[in-house]
């Protein structure tokens, strides 16, 4: 008789439909530092995420419109959609200009910038201009210019609504801020985020995979529902630079994790 | 101005302690199918994994008791435990001794089998004997024998209660069964689990990276909670076997995601 009874009639295994989040999982392409545009994308279609933040050393500044034309049609074909350009360092009003006409070139009208902080009312000019949304990019105790959320907030709460901040989580942290309480304070200025885990919040944490540093994603992903975060969540992962994919599988794996199982 | 606020004292964004899960995160040895023991601790390494099912192409079945302590060295070395063995398939008594034997000499006392049906008196007196845990690995519809939980079930239920299954959630599931409701019903018998997604609940369903078919692993991580479950959840990752670190990595991190934002 062994293994001859007839099965009962048993449920389907599958997945309860699940409403879409408004916020995108993508990729920072500082990530992918020491690979050419072709490796980067070879290894996002590996990991099954289809947007990415637009580098200089994949499309220099200086592209001719037929590069850029080049350019767009690789990452069309292979299911990648450039949402924006950056992080871009400013600090003349010219590097400004030129940020502005080569993100327009790019058929964006989003940037991630990396500005001083006597350009932002030179940026607020160009913003109007272009009707272009600017991100500026926060950087932890590293560097001493826009260091958390808290600090780009209150340099541009007055400055045109279209300027705000790219959201690095793990640099927040790293200055000792909580990137889930900025997060609902400021996220009317927050336009896209780094995604990452640090081992630390202090200037000695560094990127680590996601899941196995201190910051609470979970609690993080909930707060980008609640605030109804429509704009990118961009891995930007720092660490094994040159042999990254695993670091960046396993953390894009826990982040979908972590969306999967707080629906 | 620009840049020169004191800071407001803010929260320190860690996460908060959590209960450790009685469930451990594993690999299944058959995920390293094309790969020395090496290469695979390498891997395990990588991705922050220290339990692993041992198969006979990394310590063969006719291993010394030399080349056993060597290989359980370099487990021990890397921070790695071998929990069990197998799955070894049997198809005579004689098999079934061999498997008995070469557990005893890993030193551990729970073995994966595939056996055919008539061995099962024969392995209710090998147990008793050793007093040794046996899961029987289930293979869904691709092999005539113990195609799904329910089947094991029916077979073991009046057995020793050291006889259960290995449940494989993928091949469950493309047996047409629902891993959750089945780990609920059948739990006392579950010693091992096969942790993976499937891109269907049919024959033609196959492996694919944790998250991205059809299973619903929230789900089944709350199931593993509610019922106490205290085994192993071995990732046995059967896509791309010849360059799966990715895959792999994906996986783990999505059952990690999964784990955190279900506690």
């Amino acid at each position: 008789m062994f293994g001859e009874e007839l099965q009962a009639a048993a449920p389907t295994p599958v997945k309860k439909p699940q409403k879409e989040d408004l916020f995108k999982v993508s990729m920072a392409g500082y990530s992918f530092y020491h690979f050419d545009i072709d490796q980067t994308l070879e290894m996002m279609q590996r990991i099954d995420v289809h947007y990415l933040c637009i580098k200089d050393f994949h499309l220099p500044y200086d592209a001719t419109d037929d590069e850029i034309a080049a350019f767009l049609a690789k990452l069309k074909n292979k299911g990648v959609t450039g949402y924006a350009t950056g992080p871009i360092s400013m600090r003349t009003e010219k590097q400004v200009d030129d940020a502005f006409v080569y993100t327009q070139k790019v058929g964006v009208k989003f940037m991630v910038g990396v500005p001083s902080y006597e350009l932002l009312p030179y940026i607020d000019k160009k913003v109007k201009e272009y009707d272009f949304t600017y991100a500026i990019h926060i950087h932890g105790p590293d560097l001493p210019l826009f260091p958390n959320a808290k600090n780009v907030w209150d340099n541009v709460k007055n400055l045109d609504p279209r300027i705000g901040m790219c959201l690095d989580i793990g640099h927040n942290a790293r200055d000792g801020f909580d990137p889930v309480e900025d997060l609902k304070k400021y996220h009317t200025r927050v336009f896209d985020i780094h995604i990452k885990d640090v081992t630390a919040a202090s200037k000695e944490g560094w990127t680590c995979e996601m899941g196995r540093g201190i910051l609470d994603i979970p609690a993080f992903v909930k707060m980008l529902r609640k605030v109804k975060y429509a704009g990118a969540c961009s891995l930007e992962y720092e660490k094994d630079m040159k042999e990254p994919l695993a670091g960046i599988a396993e953390s894009i794996g826990y982040f979908k994790g972590v969306i999967d199982a707080t629906k």
